[in-house]
């Protein structure tokens, strides 16, 4: 195993890792907790649920893998704050939307050579990638697994 | 810029970016305010600042960097939960503490060249490495930023 190769395992381990544990959390949680916050006051389970589908669907398109699936999940989950937009996608629909794009996301994410992890993503310049080299699609990866980890490390308060 | 330079460039920026974010957080908290529970019945503050320093702390074993600073840690912030152990290090003693590991930390890591951290780490045999050579020092870095990231994002939940 190569220097890339090595470098792809250990991101996408870990971003397959959290994906299941995000989804180990929300198969626990009935549709009823999803409407709980995690804390007095904060957000719901069914916003930060909403939210990683949108972030995730981004992705997309910053890597260069197509058209978001579920745009329509920006202003709600991203744009808006929880508790701002009344009427959100049933709980319901928002896990066969997760379920969907973990699908997709994994069967384009197999589709990449190696090599073009290491390419720059679609949201730098050429010219600032020229001087920026780790901009790359990679770093998308690897920025969203962190992501990830913060708001699982909320969804698991749920009561 | 090579592909293991990039590859800790994005590595470390995270880890950097996310321990700022932490620290960030940290010094926006009053010590009485550690004392909260970051949702009603969870961690505490407090405990979460010092499973921190635990956790990193151990990285130097790992990484085969020297002994850990504060093996004392380790009882009441890892081995035992929350409100298990009654006599805790206080807030000063912890901010502390997490302020000289992080220039510790800082220190050490820079003197790694870069073509060990893709060695083996020290929890993992010779013949284990040579089967799964993603099992190498940089991942403990990659493992120990996504727990950093889960925590960070119970931690913003204190009032």
């Amino acid at each position: 195993m190569n220097t890339t190769e090595t470098t792809l395992k250990m991101v996408f381990d870990r971003w397959y890792a959290l994906l299941k544990n995000f989804d180990t959390t929300l198969n626990a949680l009935t549709d009823e907790q999803l409407q709980h916050e995690i804390a007095p006051g904060k957000n719901r389970g069914i916003y930060l649920l909403g939210h990683m589908i949108a972030v995730h669907d981004d992705m997309l398109r910053l890597l260069d893998l197509g058209e978001k699936m579920y745009p329509e999940l920006f202003e709600p989950f991203i744009k808006e704050a929880d508790k701002a937009v009344s009427e959100l996608p049933s709980a319901t629909t928002l896990r066969a939307y997760w379920a969907k794009q973990n699908e997709v996301l994994k069967q384009k994410f197999d589709s990449v050579p190696a090599d073009e992890w290491f390419q720059k993503h679609t949201a730098v310049t050429a010219e600032d990638f020229a001087k920026e080299p780790h901009r790359n699609k990679l770093n998308i990866i690897i920025t969203r697994t962190s992501h990830l980890a913060y708001h699982h490390g909320q969804f698991v308060l749920i009561n």
